[in-house]
């Protein structure tokens, strides 16, 4: 049992704090012979990095990756796959009064009353610096996924900034890569820049944000219908990324505003299957696949490391107001976008393991 | 590993189908030396018991558990609790139909595509009657709860019934036990009891539900900072439940709207250690207690067993119609209010005690 | 975790103690559509049975299977498998003196010490009749062992007991179920039975005995090369049972006395595949199966349960003298025979399943 | 899971290949405050490294451990701890005929049959090199030790090489560290030395060893009844550790050849508790520890590598010989020492914080 670890066969553990030598994972149970190549994962390593745009921290850092284990000749061999990122960008500064103070809305507090010590510069462990050993895992699975089940493709995007949402009329798959928001509504980003600007440099402020992740080509059948359950490692996996404060799948949490008959995916034969009409269930129904679009939502809280000053305490109880200076992303919801669609690639890729462990892929047949 | 189990020290496997011989749940971890014995655990089972009233399922069963092991002499002994509930309602009847048709909305049919194999007789594993054995897992938790940390109380609720949302201003904690819904909004109850009527009676639907779980006097310092996070756990327990969505912590969802400056729950020195202002973060910040209530919320899609007819499919892949007839609950939301207090009660506990196995439940001193 | 559990995939845990109203197992991950009925399952556990002759403890118990769950129409669902054993021979008696007292070489003082309670009658959960469980657990294994890999054969014997050893030039595969000791030497036999009365009516001793299992029929690969090698956990298994204390895999302990000549397995073609000319491994090199037969031995330690007094103590710290009457195996080692055969067919199903989930099941090719 | 991971809280993870660019370990549930820094950690490494003098590899490497996360100014912070070791010594050289060859009594066929893809450089991940990890693991597993367990020692010797076995009446405590066999028997010392060098360079041979680890000061309670027994994971530890054939406690497999008379540890008690006449249990009943020396053994199988041509086969399936020349030990149980003791103290942490964290170390009184 590890608490900085997720997945059942394919096992991720990552380490590392914002301020040490290097951070990294710990890649256990990818299938052999991938193809794999530190290319590969830097590819989406750098969707991830900061300092690419004003739009998130200028924290500059090339986030190279580099393979330890676990390949060879350009391919895993089913050992460990250690994969580091050297910390470059970690400036000197007094920390005198940031060791003593816990900001609000930060994990300073609550690591300092669990643990008794912290590691005061950046948020150690509890930095959203952790996350590019998410996505360097994720590349990985990827890579298996692309060998496995080549049909599957995760993306990515952001729905929600704030108070503006996307329209859903305008959503367009292509343009997701061409703004710095990984937004699939061309027309709302202008507004989003605008608004993204003003909050930062004169609302001195941040703001929330809702990802989506749309999982296309997963086969049904994957999944079990209890604990196992593809949806609740959805979930967790989303819920353990930084800042994220709620997760839904398909019509989420509005599936408790909808009657029975509203909420129904009737069934239909199709040429190659069973089909289906509508697709509230997101693509899971009892915990397992059903072959449609799996969809997970998540919202990430806007970041608390804002310029405007806010009342905390010091660790002698003292009370104090803290501002946050530096480099800090004004919507980390940003970058939660690249980390999302790393979690449901490891997730899925999980269960396709597991899947072939316990049933051998075997399917009951319909029609 | 186990794909029917939760938990990391205290760890709960539940089995059984609802159409089987009996369904329970093994307890492992429990510490010893905790009173308990069946009644206590029976006290929770009848909360979530069918056929109580006119809201839920007209399936009668006294859902008695019987304690197979574990406990001696009225305390818990360190060793695997077992809990077995009997199922004494199986109406026999002709499955015929049943057996070869896919209910829309059920697991029927992905169950069938993963496994090859499916217990048709009322959904077999994937039925709501695998949370009786939540339920009375939870017992335990609590239980064990009592003896260590008696400070803290778990109770849950519900929020919202379809398009009806209770009135916070109302809010009265002592009436959630004397209504049906556990609705802890009085003034809601007769609308809510006329909608469901009518909805049962002359709709032939059902309807989603939101359930509110709040846990108070949990101490700072549970859980961890990336992925054993008290609210990933809190996460995956209740998307694990049968017909749950989504689900979030604090503001949750809403979280996507905000600003940082509204989000931030400032700090200020109380008298036995630091307060907060607001509680926007749910009492949990980077993955840990904070010691202010923790707020967790799920939604739960209406049932798909209605009397409506909906479109669907057999096994052989040709085309039929399915009304659920029989005795199924318009609003299954009202039966996961005991299922999400007994899931949230043994994550807490889980935490608990891996806090003491990892950190010997030292605290950080502040003030 | 869970501290009474065994397996990856294929996930055990058994529950019960000797003087409860039942004991059994969860058995979580078998495939589905795997042939099972109870029959198929006493099978085995007869096999265990104390009462059957004179060489094992005079305590009658039918011990009785009932399958609770996970199997549907006479084939597994891919769901859990509880398997429930009632204890029906409790007799009741004054447990007074016994309640205070620790025997000598039993866990009563050490699970008192780490507990602060104790199940006193007939050694709680420390019985050696929790072994009942892993026998109906390793039936299930062998009935999806029969589906998955219908070559692999799992056979346990004796081929020591006390000073006594077989002599292995007399060994014959058909005698072993032909003698209450499950002896392959039939020579042996006659020898052993008056040995064993003696110990047991004249010199009220027990002997310990050494138990070796082969399994035959496993193909080349399974297992890993380091924690999760088909040696450690064939380790663990056996070395979890009650009264083993050493465990070793081919030549085992003998190999520090060999050198490496002697000790090699020479690799030669052979018409299907690789062969080798000895098999001083038993099976396994660098955790991974060889193909050729798996060879696993473990030491049991005579019972402590002897009619001759041996010095104790009593809870208070006051001396006392122990003399266990009542009816113990004079040499508990005979019954572990079906012991070692389950577990090893356990883990040698969890590592197919394993091997399926992690490779596919690909194997590089030789020739 | 993972299969490159043992302990329950205390979790390592080993990571690397003897060819790659480094190796190491994640080291997970490190108790937060413990201080560590890496001249602590080198000082284990030191005792295993080789090339320090002639009875070893003459693979000269510095090992030099470097920590990458989970200490800050000189204390550990409860987040995962990442260990690296770089390899330097990687003599490049022709490896066409190695690449082709599966070498007798190495896991070069079984890597090849599970995986198809083999890194052919030494062995890759099935080295001898991995346990430098685990040397590393096991120092951070004392510095946790003696913050929590100050009392705990853990010590290995070797007790036999080949034929040869030490007279333990000649035991001296403080001759281990003074000889290069780890041997407690300072008589034996000349003897070994003559032999281990006609082996190596008369005979082209290797031997086998018998290594013997005791772990003294360690608390009653410690361990559990069934599965999470202390013995059991002790086994699982060392039968994990590379070319280990074979793993006992106590009498061990000797006990098969005792009368229960003999076998008996008489309970007395002393001053400050319960105190045994004897300790033929090896320090653990019914898996839990008794307070006395934990005593654990196991067998070291002749590294294969030998100058001494044997039979093999190539991929292709056609006929070979082959000889090992290079860097090898003639008797690898030599550095097996500070391997077998890492485990045993990794081991015991873990168990110390299990049973904190599920018995939060309460104890039952005697006297």
């Amino acid at each position: 049992m590890s608490l900085n670890s997720y997945g059942h066969l394919f096992r991720v553990t990552t380490w590392g704090e914002s301020h040490g030598p290097a951070l990294g994972c710990t890649v256990d149970g990818c299938p052999p012979n991938v193809p794999l190549e530190a290319p590969a994962i830097q590819h989406w390593l750098d969707r991830r990095r900061p300092g690419q745009n004003k739009m998130t921290t200028q924290r500059k850092e090339p986030d190279e990756v580099e393979i330890l284990s676990g390949v060879f000749e350009g391919r895993t061999t089913g050992t460990p796959i250690q994969l580091m990122i050297r910390n470059t960008d970690q400036r000197s500064k007094d920390y005198g009064e940031i060791a003593e103070t816990f900001r609000p809305g930060h994990a300073d507090i609550t690591y300092w009353q669990k643990y008794g010590i912290r590691d005061y510069r950046g948020g150690g462990r509890s930095s959203a610096r952790e996350t590019a050993a998410r996505v360097a895992a994720g590349g990985v699975a990827r890579a298996a996924l692309a060998e496995l089940a080549p049909g599957i493709d995760v993306r990515g995007y952001m729905v929600q900034m704030g108070e503006k949402h996307i329209d859903r009329n305008r959503f367009d798959w292509e343009s997701i890569d061409t703004n710095p928001f990984w937004c699939p509504d061309p027309g709302a980003v202008p507004e989003w820049t605008d608004y993204l600007d003003w909050l930062r440099k004169d609302d001195h402020n941040s703001v929330g944000a809702m990802i989506e992740v749309v999982a296309r080509g997963v086969p049904a059948g994957l999944g079990a219908p209890v604990y196992g359950k593809l949806d609740t490692d959805l979930a967790a996996a989303c819920m353990s990324i930084n800042a994220v404060k709620g997760v839904e799948i398909g019509e989420g949490m509005a599936a408790a505003g909808l009657t029975g008959r509203d909420n129904a995916d009737e069934i239909v034969m199709g040429e190659s299957g069973p089909e289906y009409t509508s697709n509230h269930a997101g693509g899971i129904l009892g915990g397992i696949s059903t072959g449609q679009e799996i969809v997970v939502r998540f919202a990430v809280k806007p970041t608390s490391s804002i310029l405007s000053p806010r009342r905390s305490i010091r660790k002698d109880g003292s009370a104090t107001e803290v501002v946050t200076k530096g480099r800090h992303d004004p919507c980390v919801g940003i970058r939660a976008v690249p980390v999302g669609e790393a979690m449901v690639a490891a997730v899925i890729l999980d269960h396709l393991l597991l899947d072939r462990g316990q049933t051998g892929g075997v399917r009951g047949q319909i029609g």
